[in-house]
């Protein structure tokens, strides 16, 4: 039996990282393997390409440069570490997938989504999660729980202005509208054993 | 003024960065600005980006992740190397470009011609040479003219086999035949000073 593939998206803070350990504690004690896998990474080779994109200045790559990096990526990340857990019967829980790249590089980036999936098409053979679970959380819920986590107090969800989150909150969306099979929009707010029950409740039909 | 792009291509051994040190040379004496570069690489982003495509086994990356590999490393070495050189004045000499990426991922490789293109669009906005000049040379004498160079004998080309290079070089002039205004096709038989002199005559109508 093949496994499932299951990605979680949202903006910075709402609790993807948190949710999907979770998660993936909830299905083991179902009996199932889960491989808990990341965005950009999860390869070798991915793990690679995220240095390369994580190092150096802010203005080191153009934003095309940059989305064919994310491509290459994922690409690796889909042929030797996703495809074969699936392979195997394993569940793969992945924080970001291409949404993520739709949201940031094609949205507020300014590419476009038809060039994103244009990439996508060519890397992973348009490859697509069983199920998105896009955890909504307003802004400033979402900074005050960064203000928590980043000891120092650094905002850096503020830092960007609300503008650019509102964007991207807009961008994940319209995503989620327009694959009503794929997606399940999640209510990201209250506290965590809620949210997750709220998680399991919305991949119940994939068992 | 705005300076000249110049891609020189083909396979392996037939000359190509022996003539591009000498058609440099040419051009300088004429006075102009000359940036002689290759792919991969050809700026500090695509530089790394061709350590990771030319370090480890060779199955490291797949076919897919190769191509959007080399697609990043061109986007990179157009937006930081040659676009601001070509915008200063300077002629631009390039040792491969996207014919390469063609022909062999493309071709050889068996991604197609048309999701390379895509790669290229969505990195470099589709962006071409003005003139591509296309060395051919039979494969035998390719492989003898190797076999000087390498030390040791090694014969690379052979290694491949006769099919692989008649089958990159097919494809080679299927690409020069499919684009005449920016091709020539430059018979790379005789000695360099010949060879030299059909480069510049194929390049006289850009000054
Ligand atoms: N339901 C919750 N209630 C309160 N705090 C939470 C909740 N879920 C997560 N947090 C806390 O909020 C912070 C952000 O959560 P987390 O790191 O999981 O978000 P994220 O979506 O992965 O963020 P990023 O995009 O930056 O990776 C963490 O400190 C986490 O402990
Ligand atoms: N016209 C020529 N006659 C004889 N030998 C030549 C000629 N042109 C180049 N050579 C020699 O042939 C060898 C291969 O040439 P070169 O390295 O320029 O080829 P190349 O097309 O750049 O190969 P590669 O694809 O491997 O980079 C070198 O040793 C070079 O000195
Ligand atoms: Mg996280
Ligand atoms: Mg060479």
């Amino acid at each position: 039996m093949t496994g499932r593939f299951i990605s979680l998206e949202g903006g910075e803070g709402v609790g993807k990282s948190t949710q999907l350990r979770r998660l993936a504690e909830a299905l083991r004690g179902r009996g199932l393997e889960v491989v808990e896998t990341r965005e950009p990474g999860g390869s070798p080779g991915a793990e690679a390409i995220r240095r390369l994109l994580l190092e150096g200045a802010d203005e080191r790559w153009t934003a095309e440069a940059e989305a064919l990096l994310f491509a290459a990526a994922r690409a690796d990340h889909v042929a030797r570490t996703i495809r074969p857990a699936l392979a195997r019967g394993a569940w793969v829980l992945c924080d970001r997938f291409l949404d993520s790249s739709l949201a940031y590089q094609g949205g507020a980036g300014g590419l476009g989504g038809e060039a994103i999936r244009s990439l996508h098409e060519v890397g992973s053979h348009g490859f697509l999660p069983d199920r998105t679970l896009l955890l909504e959380l307003s802004p400033e819920r979402a900074a005050a729980r960064l203000a928590v986590r980043d000891a120092a107090g650094s905002d850096r969800i503020g830092g960007r202005g609300a503008d650019y989150h509102a964007g991207v909150a807009a961008a994940f969306v319209a995503l989620a509208e327009a694959d009503p099979a794929r997606f399940r929009r999640i209510d990201a707010s209250g506290d965590a054993d809620a949210v997750t029950a709220r998680l399991l409740s919305a991949i119940e039909d994939l068992s």
